[in-house]
């Protein structure tokens, strides 16, 4: 057969790294496509900017568009991120009947039902295992690997700026912000962290995981965010004393109610396999009600671990090219007519256990007056523990693990613990989940 | 559309687990799959049989022609097992021009490439998903996931008898014969456990991996297998002490003199996240060019977890039923005749790192002679300790961890080391893999 075309927009970090495993692998990869898949086109900014990869035999240009309406383009790579000019470059790729592999989990997140959704008219198909996880093939996993299943909630590690972050403050007993200026220095963290540190870029990958989960559309704003950055040493030490690590979660989990989209700090037991997914690496843990939990564990970002994800999904799009559009793996895991709108669930309704650090006046009737305000709001007590005061302090930590309990009984009592005379200060609460 | 009709041959655990799970999400997976799915006939030995799904809806028989040979049923479900008269079963359901999905490592190990090559002419296809590490799309994530990288190396627990006996060995200081009475009384384990613990299963699951990693044919005769009957409490011990687990792992590495497939216990430091999956699990990780090590982790074995692969299977047939034959994913992830005859290494080739555990008098010069050996082998030492001799022995347990050494080499020292007066006994040796 003909080698199939393709056209690369953007060669920063991941489109460099496509065009090196495409060259690289081109052997390798028409063994298993039973064709050559070569670029021909790649779009950038600045043609003049030094590269990480050979453009040799790839003509250049300065605008996407000439790529986006060359016909002899089959499959446009749109690997250049954000949610800003991008979505009018893939929604006009589409128009013109081409494939379209992309990275772009903004896009996705924001966009996806838009463009989803013409798709389908044009019967082509929008590729996007590298906006989930970078190089582990988590989308496929869940979308076709376990589409036997009722999935009834996944949780997974999905920013590696804060896993990164996390792991230094627990393994070297290091601070929040010196930590996250070293990420900076690295180059793992943008020099506006806000995105990976306050939950945003988990919140729009969380969002595509919960669409090919339950089948629902995605639906961005309503996911829950919550940073790490009041996370501190003596949280991520108090919680490795009662056998626990603290991770930077996206959970979305179904219940009878409707369904919990969030993102916070969260404290799991250090056996769990998830809790020792250390650095910038990534995990993604899934739970079936056929094949029980299973995990998904590799490199979150990165030009190759991206392009591996990026090159799989050219290929899986290579093989659909002769395939019937109704027939297909359906975007997101379900038939387009088949998602089902089910609520997602406001933050008061979330259920879930908790560990309280609050610091007390060392007087006798204060542990008295706390668990008095927990009982009274149904929430049953899993441990508590009384820290010795450090130096010339007065005030004594508590430390205390409650089960699982409605987020809005715990605000209620937070409120009215922190009403307490003998309590000074804010209850720093943190979410807890076994993942059992 | 209509429904797709399939018929399953087999009524045992594996069986029951795919009609109750088929039965259980009908409605979800028809959202997926875009139709239904149902089982209109069932095979069994045993009618009368206590089964563990309802049949209800389902005409069973006793013979596994009948189904083959009805033209109304369009994917064939092999979940019998065994490489004896279930071949016949599936080439003929082939010859009928039907689909086959199955689960039997056995079958594909010892015979698919004979199976493939028909199904290749037949336009058909033999989906195995759960022939490997159960309910873990392990098949779906090398082929197509990671089907833009070279992969270097694999290695998995892939066999969840043994890994619950080495567990239970390290977490409760028990020996390897009465872990394994215990689990086969806890149905674990077969009255005869040799598949398991000599390797024999894993080596067949690693014939498959190893076939769909490198695009080599299935050949399992050429596999390496050691068990580990001979693994004792001593050495699960001083692994432990040095920073190493002991697990039964079947590895697959391409060098550049050939392949090496071997299923034997391995050291692997503790900090490795597969050094962590403990009891029945199992996980492979895989290491590609592109996307560096990834893990897959999940149950290994059960009724539901294997038929969450066998019913993922089912719904990528149905998927396929209108594709071109020419153009779908290739049943062992390259195209057939792309296959590559690479060399599979005898095991005097292989290169890996060992660890030595010896007993030798309490004499001066011992080591000295033992390190002048390894030297003359041009192996060298990683680390070396002598232990305390218990109670009134007179010789000293020593331990060696080597570098990386060709095994030609290693067993030429060991067989000099074993022939030392001095060294009484023989030289106990488990590779190790830094899995780096």
């Amino acid at each position: 057969m003909k080698p199939v075309k393709v056209g690369v927009l953007g060669l920063g970090t991941v489109g460099g790294g496509t065009v090196n495993v495409l060259k690289r692998n081109a052997a390798e990869i028409a063994r298993r496509a039973g064709r050559e898949i070569i670029i021909t086109r790649a779009s950038a900014k600045d043609l003049n900017k030094q590269r990480i990869c050979d453009t040799q035999g790839i003509a250049l240009t300065t605008d996407p568009y000439e790529i986006i309406n060359d016909p002899e383009i089959e499959i446009v790579l749109e690997l250049i991120g954000g949610a800003g000019p991008v979505k009018d470059m893939v929604l006009k790729a589409i128009e013109n009947g081409k494939h379209v592999v992309t990275a772009n989990k903004s896009l996705i997140a924001l966009h996806g039902n838009e463009i989803f959704a013409k798709a389908g008219e044009k019967g082509v198909i929008v590729a996007f295992e590298a906006a989930v996880a970078g190089g582990i093939p988590i989308i496929k996993a869940i979308r076709e690997g376990l589409s036997g299943n009722q999935i009834e909630w996944l949780a997974g590690i999905i920013n590696g700026t804060g896993n990164f972050i996390l792991t230094e403050m627990r393994d070297k007993g290091r601070d929040f912000a010196d930590v996250l200026a070293e990420a900076q220095a690295l180059g793992y963290a943008e020099a506006d962290p806000t995105f990976d540190v306050e939950g945003i870029d988990a919140g729009h990958k969380l969002t595509i995981l919960a669409s090919i989960a339950f089948g629902i559309p995605l639906q961005f704003d309503k996911v829950y965010t919550e940073g790490i950055t009041k996370i501190t040493r003596t949280d991520v030490e108090y919680a490795e004393q009662l056998g626990y690590r603290i991770k930077h979660l996206g959970i979305a989990r179904k219940t009878p109610e409707g369904i919990e989209l969030r993102v916070h700090p969260t404290l799991i037991p250090e056996r769990r396999l998830i809790a020792n997914v250390n650095g910038v690496m990534n995990a993604v843990l899934v739970k079936g009600d056929a094949v029980g939990p299973t995990l998904y564990y590799g490199a979150g970002a990165g030009a190759e671990p991206t392009a591996s994800s990026v090159v799989a999904d050219v290929i899986d799009v290579v093989r659909a090219l002769t395939s019937d559009p109704e027939n297909r793996v359906p975007h997101l895991a379900f038939q387009a007519n088949a998602l089902v709108d089910i609520p997602v669930l406001p933050a008061d309704m979330f259920r879930t256990a908790y560990y309280l650090r609050l610091n007390a006046e060392d007087k006798p009737g204060v542990l008295a007056e706390v668990t008095r305000i927990l009982a009274e709001h149904q929430i049953s007590i899993e441990a508590i523990s009384q820290k010795v005061p450090l130096n010339n302090e007065t005030s004594v930590p508590i430390i205390i693990l409650t089960q699982i309990t409605l987020e809005k009984e715990m605000n209620a009592a937070i409120a009215e613990i922190e009403a307490l005379k003998t309590v000074s200060g804010k209850v720093n609460r943190i979410r807890l989940e076994t993942l059992g």
